[in-house]
């Protein structure tokens, strides 16, 4: 399946930039989980484009759910959230139509899709679309939450200005929920929004990397081989556009360790098995043991920018210049967090579910 | 599914590393692909341990075919192969049964199966079954040769020392193929050599990075959301025992470009749409654009040291201290250079099925 | 997952009969299919109440296509249809929540989802849901026509009423196109819409038995054991609510024949191989064989009727007399065969694309 | 996937009649449950042929389990079983390589795999198989026993010959876990017995009708749609070699009967809640009403039989005449029914693992 990722508890996402409206079909979420619209809509308002940093494009993503929630609740069928496009401008992008942008899926989509594809403003592939990943995931990270599972990103690093580590990982996971620009030092969150401008004014955008942390999780959920918590999560955090890179606990860093210092030695705390330190992002073998999961996104830079770019015509097979009008962001790494908590509680509550039956999820702790 | 990945070519991966046989089934591959024992021999023999900077447990890896293959090809029927464990030596891990090896899945395995595993040399964790993975890959992987897919996996560091850059993929492709330590510098591959040792001399062992290119794999294959060329590579490569971080492209350094820079150009070069640079490692919103594929894994360094550790005993709830015997690695990232090329295959060759039927890759190019 | 079947073409099914819309999403058809509106809404049609001999519950089913589709082409990416509820009448249902309909999912909706179900009018288990089963499979079917797949169910048996067999396929699938009520022989047809009448006087409900031919598909589409076309289109039929048996070619009969007898045998016609009868309907160990196919569904009497009932209240545990409200069908078997037909598309275009790729379906032939 | 069904609990089969070994894998399964091979080895006998009404061809089954098992239970990881063909003659197979047997799937496995097949004794379509799906449904089988969740086949019909209905579940399902022959009216049974070696005289061969029952399975299970439980044991049941029809409950009989009469009125008995007719065969929506399932295999007759019969050669493409040699069953009604059994229990045994959690089925009731 293409469109649809989970196997218990599943999402299935669909609609275009352009089109009427967007949505995400989310399956086999356990009944009787409150759904709270005011959580979503303020899942979806840290998601929107922000003020000076962002595009101009505002929506208010006014969603609908329109099936599997009955008084308030989940019923355990499938959820349905629709979300109308209710700003966009088509008339910017129709005249490019052929004219590949560089680190968009234009080209991409004209091989595979052979030109019948609906091209404006990315279509399928814009980051739009988020926006009913998020409205899904809101669901399922309340869910989590109720059962004392939570999740918090931030920005690690945009612009190549990096935030502080994590410290208590369960306030600064509270901190995180309220903060719109997700950054934990608020110093470092001002030095990033003004390169963020500076590279607006240079008709340019930047990157980031988003950090996340898990707290919660019972040890003992995931799989050996492909099922792993790395290989699960990694397939869903990749399919956030714009997502290049994706590391576990020291991910990268680790190769250049050496094991006495790269393995989590074990010790009895208040009777309780921990890890002293935390290497490994809380996942041996595949499977969570009971630390918290910690896992980092890099998130490449805009692909739209308003410098001149060489590219081609991919009807005719022409060398061209391109300028791309309409609105873009300069950055896009403090919307996509919160993108990369909702596809986490998606994996989670599919795990879970799978491990410890449907119901799970809906029952208080 | 757990321990199977895959659509319409799919894997099934079973056994530990103390039963009398671990194997694979490979479903869904063409009819008509010819198998040949000696290049999946070849395979086998890059995986396997090597001289004085490995294990002392060195088997043959004899492996048999007993279905899916008939007169020297594929019949497009599930291809079981086994491979017996010669060389076991059980005693070396009874004693220890409940000391969890700081970096191993002991723990969370107990977590998971309540103590039922087969605790013995890690049991199904054990990367000895990549051995399996690797003899079903090696098919996938001659099938993607004959069609002009071309995979190769050298390392670019280890122990904190680089490899050069790819420079022609098709020729650094084809010397790799014939080097057992897959490093295109040989004067680095010296220096991570004498690191390997030197990490063994002091009861430690040493991680690294290993980069992937393929080159020949047409536009157009992927899917924009969960099934993009990176969720599906990613969710193949972390099932690799030790590897912790995947990035396509620059990868995580993308994070601190703008996006003029990270933006791949395209132009019309003999006829034939191509991007001047690479930063996106040959796809664009998960779908392949026609540029070679790069993508890069961080291999943890291997868990198993000589040296003390602290750890506990998890059916007692104590600390304890724990010297691990047997044989182990000091590296392991030589060895899993070829998993990571046989993943690939076997992910490539389900997407090029899926996209272009399943006789596909059983027809000459 | 719950609610989504297929591979490479997968539908996902969502709604409730008294929610504000019910829909589908359908995913991974190929690019380049004309969408005709009125096609889909021809076959929502015949899906609709017909007159005296159905219930009194008239919708216009006026779907609306939210994404997917771009300028009369499927585009390649998720087509998702939506219906909404227009004419629901929630209050004939609120009194008996808790009364269990013999015959109905209300008992064991409540088992699974613990009372949080939408009972109202049978939530996500009524009929209803058809209608969005019936505009995806729609765009399915059409798009196999084009290729020269026809499809066509009649009512074999109503009431226990026979129809004629089938004679000429192509003819009878072309006749059957135009009728509302799907039976070839018209005066058996009227004596079935007597009998339905006279069980509707006497408050009551009556079953039937549908009949499908499926032409031009070709040979060599199935597979051997767990997807075999058996598997796949029974495991889509049985998806149909009142469906309670499925048999292909002379099913059940067969097991009163010798193999003499029910072997078909094969022969050479104008070139091609053809088998001389069709007792295996055109398949042969899961596998089509170019000869067409052939199956029946056998349709329970509508559960829902107006005599009253003996039944239990499942929230108090006591017996309970139940006289059913509210609107309903004397007979669904003739609005139900349009369902046969759509779901049929939908797993033929699956296998279709999984056997020749996901662009086949959508080239002319 | 094509070879691997199930989503929580997976099986894979691969092999061919006269290769090596034949094999499946079941994944998913509990850890901690016992493996009794005494009692596989019992099912494993009740497949095999039965003296003067089956083949001469008679196989010990050695099989050999070679990994998921460890100590004698479970270990919650794949369990691959392997069973050797000691005893195939080739060559009875190669001198007839192009004439398409009537009723088998030489021909369509031509179709699909282009010549590539191995061919010899059906290859992979093989009957032979259905011992490694005995061997693995054993064990999910005698998981399911100490869940007291008991399953039972009988040959409901042969020949045209009727067996008494079922009575009393429980005892006759303990009945027939006794039998080899598994009928419950023994005079019945001396009946069809006859008749099938008075089809062997005449080189010919009879079908037959298997009923399977449940009890003991909770209220609650299975689906509302596409995953309904008559949708995934149908799945399952077709893929049996020979089985063309599959009902539930009264399934093609209730096609003549009025709702009032169809409908499974519900009643307090023992402050529990029952139907007190079952009709429809424990499944209301799709999920199980508590009640047990009843349901229905059309088997048909052996297509192997010794009359010469009318064919083609599908490599020259010219009619031909053709005389079996080898050895087959004048029926395999009676083997098939130890298949029903243990495709029923894998499926409940994934569907159960998927409501209530992996472990669910390992834990004592």
């Amino acid at each position: 399946m293409k469109n649809t990722f989970g196997s218990s508890v599943s999402l299935t996402l669909f609609g275009e930039s352009h089109g009427p409206e967007i949505g995400a079909v989310l399956d086999g979420l356990a009944p009787g989980i409150p759904v709270d619209e005011d959580y979503i809509a303020g899942k979806l308002l840290l998601r929107r484009p922000a003020g000076s940093i962002s595009t101009g494009r505002v929506e208010g993503d006014p969603f609908r759910i329109v099936s599997g929630v009955y008084k308030g609740y989940t019923t355990g069928t499938p959820i349905c959230i629709l979300i109308p496009n209710e700003n966009s401008k088509s008339s910017d992008y129709s005249a490019a139509r052929s004219l590949a942008r560089p680190g968009h899926a234009d080209y991409t989509a004209f091989c595979k899709y052979h030109g019948y594809e609906d091209y404006r403003g990315g279509g399928h592939f814009s980051g739009r679309l988020t926006a009913a990943l998020v409205a899904a995931g809101a669901i399922a990270q309340s869910a989590l939450e109720k059962k004392g599972i939570l999740i918090g990103t931030h920005i690690a690093k945009c612009a190549g200005i990096s935030d502080r580590p994590f410290r208590n990982l369960e306030s600064d996971i509270q901190t995180l929920s309220g903060l719109r620009f997700a950054v934990l030092d608020q110093e470092a969150a001002g030095r990033m929004q003004t390169a963020i401008k500076e590279a607006a004014q240079d008709g340019d955008s930047v990157g980031g990397i988003l950090e996340t942390a898990v707290t919660g999780l019972p040890a003992g959920v995931g799989e050996p081989w492909f099922d792993s918590l790395e290989s699960l999560l990694s397939h869903a955090l990749f399919s956030i556009p714009a997502v290049k890179g994706v590391e576990f606990g020291d991910g990268f860093s680790l190769a250049d360790q050496r094991g006495s210092l790269a393995n989590d030695s074990f010790a009895v705390q208040d009777g309780k098995i921990i890890t002293r330190t935390n290497h490994n992002g809380g996942i041996n073998g595949g499977i969570s043991n009971g630390m918290p999961l910690l896992f980092r996104c890099a998130v490449k830079p805009t692909p739209s920018i308003y410098k001149e770019q060489e590219t081609v015509d991919f009807l005719h097979n022409t060398d061209q210049k391109l300028v791309i009008g309409g609105r873009h962001d300069p950055a896009i790494v403090h919307r996509a967090r919160v993108v990369a908590d909702c596809v986490t509680a998606l994996v989670l509550c599919d795990l879970l579910a799978l491990r410890f039956g449907t119901d799970y999820i809906g029952k208080p702790r």
